[in-house]
């Protein structure tokens, strides 16, 4: 009986081709963030669900994906549990552990855990996979990866600045325009405290995030039904709605918020960001948005939030400050402020733009004709001339038809094939085919190694 | 309340320094697969539980870890079944899914799901982690690294010869000694079915895995307590304790198997193997050892076990052929041969061996003193010039005690301190401190980036 295969759903495979491109994703952001400094750090897959329950609110403890106790795990289960169960309580007297949600929340554990031999601020990277029993949809995954750079033990802007840097510098590389748009939590909870509404920061935010998808009338509704007052309504709407350039609004706000003490400290830090961005400008846009509010209920300063220009892609870079991740695990008072690169989107951008034509998706640079035993031993020969120049090369591992050969070269896009056959090897050389021209060299054996090397 | 954080016994956290070592040798590893001509394959971390399940024997499955299924789990869990619960049936209700044991199944999975897409024969790498529910020990994780490179569709010994060159390749880059031990599960069918005892391959295969452990008298009482006959057990026992060179033991073999048609086969690869081998020998010692039997029930032919020498840790890479291991997904008669380099072993060899002593540890290779406001403007010029010629620094984000700063410097390794105060910005100069030498040179900001590119 066969079992027809498959992968759960919200999974994925990668092909050596994804792969590869995958790969460029993921060497150009990590090379970017060692030019900058950070270091990398990895975490286990499982942590406890101690260290992951009532981080990411009500809804993501419902996304953990939990692992069952190992051997008898309905030990210290009752009777009385198994009769009336509930699923929730159950779930946590069978699981330990689940599978990480994000990257920030083990970083975090981790600083603290580690608080003693770590040297702050630290600035660490960190490129792995993250499990969410999300709802599998087209470009949302169950599996994904992140890819985090944070600075943490340091309230300085310079950081915030630097991780503005990188995220030019990343998308520069990758050849993707982009727009940065900013915001800090402290002026959205001044227009609030201006607003007269103070109490409803949370709901309010979580409302005006939706700005973006669902315009300003319906953000409106969503108030008024929460039982926002009108007039609080009104005053929110006419500071969201300013227009002009960055500091054209920042003008109007800064009398908006001239009674909000939280208010002016966020100009004031939104400000200072400008005027070292505007000293050496980068080529990403970068604009300061009044409605970006982001729903991560961590974030107590600066957020970030960038989309690439011109495709109809979501965020796929995001961040802000916060300044108190680590007090949940026991250490108050560390600032932090980090971003967090989504790979997927990334690459569903430079698929749509072809941002990966020129990799190259070869197997190898050469395939060596397998003319069979006797044969053999100069086929080896020259694998070995060309392992030695460093240039990736295969010999067919089956003595079959030439042409069968020549399909697998062609298949797997491998530019260069060698033939030595008894022609060939009397005379010590060999006959290389490129693919591509279809053209034919016959060198010798001594001068192969040079040869291919200077073919790209 | 503060919870006190930690990690689930048997996983670990990598520190920046641990990456760095780690992504050395997986990057060795990486560097070599593609030289072959390997190419990137990536599955998913769950799997489906029935992919996983009896591939592994009875132990295996206790040792798979299960993902509980989200939301209401127990629907679908009849009254009965939980009033008398039995935590097997139970469990293969309430979990679909499953962390994947090793990268071999998955393989086999990937190339039944994926064969139409596939050129054959298919060389793919895979280096990620897998999950056993083992009882952590010394050396013994519940989350590591597997390195594993197969050829699917192609039952030529040159593959098998390859993956030798490979192993040859790795350890010679890591500069570790070590001992490839060679056998066939061929010969050892062979030597059963000669000492008349075919029915009970596998229980012989399994007692001869441990000699090197428990020595000769050990496996006989094991053979002789289960019912081997003596006759038997000493007629094994005096093939397995031939002595004398690789070719002299190959001879006496093949008077004991000549008899036994598989056995003949045996020798016959073996023979073929020897001969590649010995056409060019590598730096690594090769031996037929008649006692490899390796525990995986699914090799057919080459089995092969790697060692270093000089050191007391077990093996360090592992592999061998198998003939159908598709089959159980429905693909039958696809011969395929592998090896898995275990990066936990390798990684305690060259710690051992100071292995390690030549790679960088430093975040970055440039810190940039941050005297305040007023030169911050000078401070990101000079990180700009260092960025553009691909050299790792940073600015410390905050303007504290200029020995503070060097402080950080010291205990991140970062070999450069870069000062640029009042006086140095007057003359577009900066200071460079060598903080190995102790030793400081001014210099104008425009020879900077050579300067410091110059520098090891």
């Amino acid at each position: 009986m066969a079992l027809k295969p498959s992968i759960p759903k919200g999974t994925r495979d990668f092909s050596p081709a994804e792969v590869l491109k995958r790969d460029y994703i993921f060497g150009t952001i990590k090379e970017v963030f060692k030019l900058y400094g950070f270091q990398p750090l990895e975490t286990p897959a499982m942590e406890n669900l101690s260290t992951l329950l009532g981080k990411y609110g009500t809804e993501g403890d419902k996304l953990l994906f939990r692992i069952l106790n190992s051997g008898d795990f309905l030990e210290g289960v009752s009777e009385s549990e198994l009769q009336n169960p509930d699923h929730s309580v159950l779930s946590s007297k069978i699981c330990e552990k689940g599978l990480r949600y994000d990257l920030t929340v083990p970083f975090a554990r981790y600083v603290v855990q580690h608080r003693n031999e770590i040297t702050f601020p630290f600035k660490r990277y960190q490129i792995q996979p993250v499990w969410r029993a999300d709802k599998p949809q087209k470009g949302r995954y169950r599996e994904f990866y992140q890819c985090d750079a944070d600075i943490i033990g340091s309230d300085s802007l310079l950081n915030e600045y630097e991780l503005i840097r990188i995220i030019d510098d990343v998308f520069s590389k990758l050849n993707i325009p982009v727009a940065v748009r900013l915001n800090n939590r402290k002026i959205l909870m001044g227009i609030v405290e201006a607003a007269g509404v103070s109490g409803r920061f949370s709901e309010i935010a979580v409302a005006i995030d939706k700005l973006d998808k669902v315009g300003m009338q319906a953000v409106e509704e969503e108030l008024v039904g929460k039982g926002i007052p009108r007039s609080a309504v009104e005053s929110l709407k006419n500071i969201l709605e300013v227009e002009g350039s960055n500091a054209g609004r920042m003008e109007k706000l800064k009398q908006f918020l001239v009674n909000s003490e939280t208010g002016k400290k966020g100009i004031e830090e939104m400000e200072t960001m400008f005027r070292l961005i505007n000293s050496d400008p980068p080529s990403s846009e970068i604009v300061f948005d009044l409605t970006l509010a982001r729903g991560l209920d961590y974030y107590t300063g600066t957020i970030i939030e960038v989309k690439a220009t011109g495709v109809n892609i979501g965020s796929i870079c995001g961040g802000g400050r916060y300044d108190n991740l680590t007090g949940i695990f026991g250490l108050e008072g560390v600032s932090g402020v980090g971003i967090s690169f989504g790979a997927d989107r990334i690459y569903d951008v430079l698929t749509l733009k072809e941002g990966f034509s020129s990799l190259g998706t070869s197997a190898s640079k050469v395939l060596i004709v397998n003319f069979g035993d006797t044969e053999l031993q100069y086929a080896l020969r020259i694998l070995k001339i060309l392992h030695s120049h460093g240039i990736s090369a295969q010999i067919y591992p089956d003595a079959i038809k030439i042409g069968k050969q020549f399909a697998y070269a062609n298949s797997l896009n491998i530019p260069y094939v060698v033939v030595a056959g008894e022609d060939e090897i009397k005379g010590s050389e060999v006959t290389v085919k490129n693919m591509a021209e279809g053209s034919q060299t016959r060198i010798s054996i001594e001068k192969l190694g040079d040869f291919l090397t200077m073919q790209t």
